[in-house]
């Protein structure tokens, strides 16, 4: 049960759209549940060095189940886990990965924003994932 | 002068249209002209083991301006550059990467396409990077 | 659709029975469907120079779906895809490293072997995937 | 005098049954005194991440025979060894790492647990260690 062609365009879209919102050009990366790549995008203008922050946090995201910022609650000096951040060929943990749950909540993959402040790549990632939930 | 996101949007278009018509789920990545990667996609039931190949084909052509299988000659024992292969990290040198040239003939990136056989995935390279060619 | 530990449990057992009936004792690795450890045991006296390369072989086989000799066939100077053994972080291309699929055909992971001579590891990784086919 | 393969059974057979009487699957590695990988198994439903961080913590107790927690007090700011993290390709530093010494006392190898609360975690590992003590 991992994340189709469809739903990671529908993601991306989303993430786009929300980006373009806020006017700020980003980095989106979706991976599969098995933490393998399945689509990206940069939008044009985004910042080069954030490539890699997007593909580390929606890897994060992936490997854990959780907001890559969470990882960090549970990765810093006098967190449970001091230094987590390192395993896994290193991981990013700041706010812009999400997992990616279908509408029955099973965890598909994961979607991991860079290009703009922190809060904003927060902002997109969250979009991106409601893409794929039922709509009210 | 780099691939835009509509260009690199319109060479996976292209791509996955080629793979439909050939019946072989690609992994199809894009590369802007400083090598750093634009738009990626995996097509539903494609190998895991080609996203690296993609990947890595896709960056063979970008660094050369060359057809991957081009560096391929190149870099054979015999060849004018024997173990060319092993520079830049690695390189990918049988077909299936192709450069990107605007309609002016600028090198604005490269895509990188694996998933069937080599002959299949060169097939569906050149047709992904007819996108960015003048229709006659 | 990737393996349970119940099935994990079942390929090593055949790998453990197969590699006694033989007197060499050998490191199994199994993989799941993402290219992620799922068990793995090394046998008293297995050689160490080993581990790497069962779990070589299981990453060959589950990123391909192929046996890793047919993965060597494409990757070998004049195959259809000199150097496919540097992509992915490096490849293990001969034999002993199977793909698992369940009863109804799916790829649900792969297994490798290594601790003997080739013939010997392919011998043993062949009865460890037959663990998961109905019996005759 | 290292982990047999029946002493690496029995080590996971205990993690196994600790964590399924708390109800959290968890990746359990077993590595031998030579810091070697001996066994390895993921429950179903572990989570991904914790298969690195699993493999780190038995390689951390294997290195030094303590308690991968110890290792963390060492290697903190303001202890004796700030940085020692880092060192050995690095090393995983917070509890659910064990050393296994046989019923004489020696070190046989390490266990490493990943998958639930640090807590938990470190339960099921001294669980599984005690599996090769003799019972009062």
């Amino acid at each position: 049960m991992s994340i189709t062609h469809a739903q990671a365009q529908a993601v991306l879209a989303a993430a786009e759209a929300a980006a373009d919102a806020i006017g700020v050009p980003m980095n989106i990366a979706v991976l599969d549940a098995g933490v393998h790549l399945k689509a990206f995008t940069r939008m044009d203008g985004a910042l080069l060095g954030s490539i890699d922050i997007a593909l580390g946090k929606a890897k994060t995201a992936a490997l854990f189940g959780f907001n890559t910022e969470v990882i960090g609650e549970f990765s810093k000096p006098g967190g449970t886990s001091p230094g987590l951040e390192q395993t896994n060929g290193g991981l990013v943990v700041f706010a812009g990965g999400v997992p990616l749950r279908d509408g029955a909540g099973g965890l598909v993959g994961a979607v991991g924003v860079s290009g703009g402040s922190v809060a904003q790549d927060a902002q997109v990632a969250q979009a991106a994932a409601a893409a794929l939930q039922p709509q009210a």
